[in-house]
């Protein structure tokens, strides 16, 4: 995966549920399914706005609430045909984006 | 919010002020007041340069002086003209920056 | 360092070592004895994947293996003549790309 690729981010709150498990855990199991390369998951310590959707003002969340970021790097081609489609509709209320990445090892 | 926008990341440090609170927490307060989307704040376990400006070698913080990242994904219009005028002068030691995102939802 | 220059990240992880210290610990004091202008150390609460390179289903990692993000943003050719050099044979199963920044203060 040298060379040009793609960072996916994911961010929705550790209360989000998917079924019957935390919506982050959900997507990462998820994203091990469809052999995605790696996932690497980091909660923040405050935030507000569901993430750039909706403008609740619910600030400083407390701490089992928590922002998750969810960051997968790959093919921009196996993101885009594969993974999103697959996570996509699993993010009804968060934001996900895209940017450019040079992969040096 | 779709397609094309940009990423502001703020790098300040947990011990920094303004006012009467931690500059994190103002930057914060000021975002919701000028209706950005969305913001999260994350918390990492070192750091050291003051985020890019000083060379203090202040290496490996203390728990009480983590170096925080801010970051909002909005328009880029929104973010020169409204975000950054109004935080750009809160953050005299940090680093602020941007860059191109493709959001997905 | 005003306007265009780069982010580069490194994921590793916590359980990595480099000698006798952990490795983003060495990457650290590496960063700072070539005079990076500063770096900012994450950790994250679960990955797997030994970050984009192993697929290891070691889904979930345990407190004392979390995937650890190191940032640094500097000048591009600083990053490639000095840094990336440097630090690219300590990150053996890790990741590390770069991504282009507007840098604004």
């Amino acid at each position: 995966m040298n060379g040009s690729a793609k960072l996916l981010v994911i961010l929705v709150d550790e209360t989000d549920n998917w079924e019957d498990m935390p919506l982050y855990e959900a997507i990462c199991r998820k994203l091990v399914q469809l052999n995605a390369p790696g996932a690497t998951v980091q909660a923040g310590i405050m935030g507000y706005g569901s993430h750039g959707h909706l403008h609740r003002k619910r600030l400083f969340g407390v701490p089992d609430d928590r922002p998750i970021s969810i960051s997968v790097v790959d093919d921009e081609s196996n993101l885009r045909t594969r993974l999103i489609p697959a996570i996509k509709p699993m993010v009804t209320e968060g934001l996900m984006f895209l940017t450019d990445v040079e992969v040096l090892t």
